[in-house]
């Protein structure tokens, strides 16, 4: 059993209370903490040395990276970040000036985004670092981007280039905050998440969560200059890297194509240097269809990474 | 360099912003987030395999623990916790009926206490297991027990017995989320925390974040019969183990002198089953003395538990 299954098993038996608006399986969990206009989002996430980093890294990105991450998922809501805690993970034998640096990334991306570093608890491990990062921040009470709320005939869209994040953007991406809050302020964003797992599998929790399924244009695909060098590289095709190599942590969301002109007119006027590409619409079949030039509509039997696998 | 040392000289650099009311250094951050009446609590606790726990104490309990000393920091504001997300760190191969006990231990803490798991993320280690759970709860916007209130003339009190946790205390206490609601309720308490670095250890917190000293009472020290069962053991004295061994997870608090009297006949009737003692009062002088009737009284030269030593 991996990891998703596992979690997909205890998740219904989880308590919950009324002040849980949407609890796990959304980008954040949702929260109604009494505040007249706003819902609460809440958040954590871990990265682990030689699982998600390596100690080369540098440490200031590592920390930089552990922070964004969380970002990422505030982002994923359209939110803003409120305030952080910080749970270091350290071995007996640790290096004062290696902690130092890896604040330096959380102080630096934090100072970035207005947010509060509220805490830093460190706790002894017995082997490798780990850093757990907490989040809280806020949405307006009307504005749900919830993944279940994908409808058909929406387009599709993605922000940014996919693929081959491991040769560096999985440490030094900038977390699309403000494009996001932009989008949920000016569009009527239905479903939004970010693309950590690669597009492949997050299309797939896409439609989980929702009724409908996904009909996407294989040439749209935004594919990187660094997917092309790791094809070079490993002889996979460029394509392929764009789909399933996962931490692009760009933004993925819908809202009614008729809308779709509208944005990425307006897009190009706010974000200049960020590319927005519609790569598919929603469709009543509960799957995800390919649709290229060369072959014509196929299922998509592509899938993306697993922690576990 | 000890971990405290190493948290205290990188506080300072951290960002805040205008909503963080308290950031690091206290039991829980607190945070306005636009409620009307009521103030955020947020605060994060890990628990690592082998330093935290060990595996033979059965998962169900070590699930249990982590909420548990989430939530008694919770109940060191005289907090309502709300919602809580779990950060799982699994090794490769992990045994699935061990993650079904985890969480049936967190499962069943957080429905004593009306608490929402808002979601389960897992995350891969390459090791050792490790838990860290994050936690959001509320107060009151005009009851924050902030140990820097701790003001001269205070009593200090500790309920329940100290001492000898790892006998098996330090897996099957309940947070004192209840007691302490009722003591905001009902007392003017200024200054509260949670012993969980031992007494010895938590004082000194105390007086740090505050602006006086304390005068300890060495008769009254509660003394628990798992410190007696440990002295015997190792030679060391029961009143020793009361001060040092940590993690009994009771509560500490501080009031006008002159409210202790009321208070210990409230408590007697609201909890007869759990001890409340007053150990001490307030100094102006910024040290912890102890007077005992032998000695009479003398500077206190112990400490508590620390995690880096």
């Amino acid at each position: 059993m991996n990891e998703h299954d596992l979690i997909c098993q205890l998740l219904p038996m989880l308590p919950t209370n009324p002040q849980t608006c949407v609890g796990a399986g959304d980008d954040c969990a949702v929260l109604d903490v009494g505040t007249p206009e706003r819902l609460l989002l809440f958040k954590t996430d871990a990265v682990v040395q030689d699982v998600h980093f390596t100690s080369d890294a540098g440490w200031e990105r590592v920390g930089q990276k552990a922070l964004s991450r969380c970002l990422s998922d505030i982002a994923a809501m359209a939110g803003t970040p409120v305030s952080a805690l910080i749970t270091l993970g350290l071995p007996q034998q640790f290096d004062v000036a290696m902690v130092e640096s890896l604040y330096k990334g959380i102080r630096n991306r934090a100072e970035e985004f207005g947010l509060s570093i509220s805490g830093g608890e460190t706790v002894r491990t017995t082997e490798k670092l780990f850093l757990s990062v907490a989040m809280v921040g806020w949405i307006p009470r009307h504005r749900l981007l919830l993944r279940k709320n994908m409808q058909v005939g929406d387009a599709v869209f993605v922000t940014g280039e996919l693929g081959g994040s491991l040769a560096g953007k999985h440490l030094d991406f900038v977390p699309r905050v403000l494009e996001a809050q932009w989008l949920g302020e000016h569009f009527p964003i239905h479903a939004m998440m970010d693309v950590s797992d690669g597009l492949a599998s997050d299309l797939r929790h896409f439609i989980t969560a929702s009724a409908c399924g996904i009909q996407l244009l294989s040439e749209a695909i935004p594919i990187s200059r660094a997917a092309k060098v790791a094809a070079k590289q490993d002889g996979k095709s460029p394509w392929r890297h764009a789909l399933c190599d996962g931490e692009d942590f760009e933004l993925l969301f819908t809202l009614p194509a008729a809308q779709a002109v509208a944005l990425l007119d307006a897009w190009r006027g706010q974000f200049p240097e960020l590319k927005l590409s519609c790569i598919g619409k929603a469709i009543p079949e509960k799957e995800i269809k390919i649709w290229s030039r060369k072959t014509g509509s196929k299922k998509f039997d592509i899938y993306g990474y697993d922690h576990f696998q």
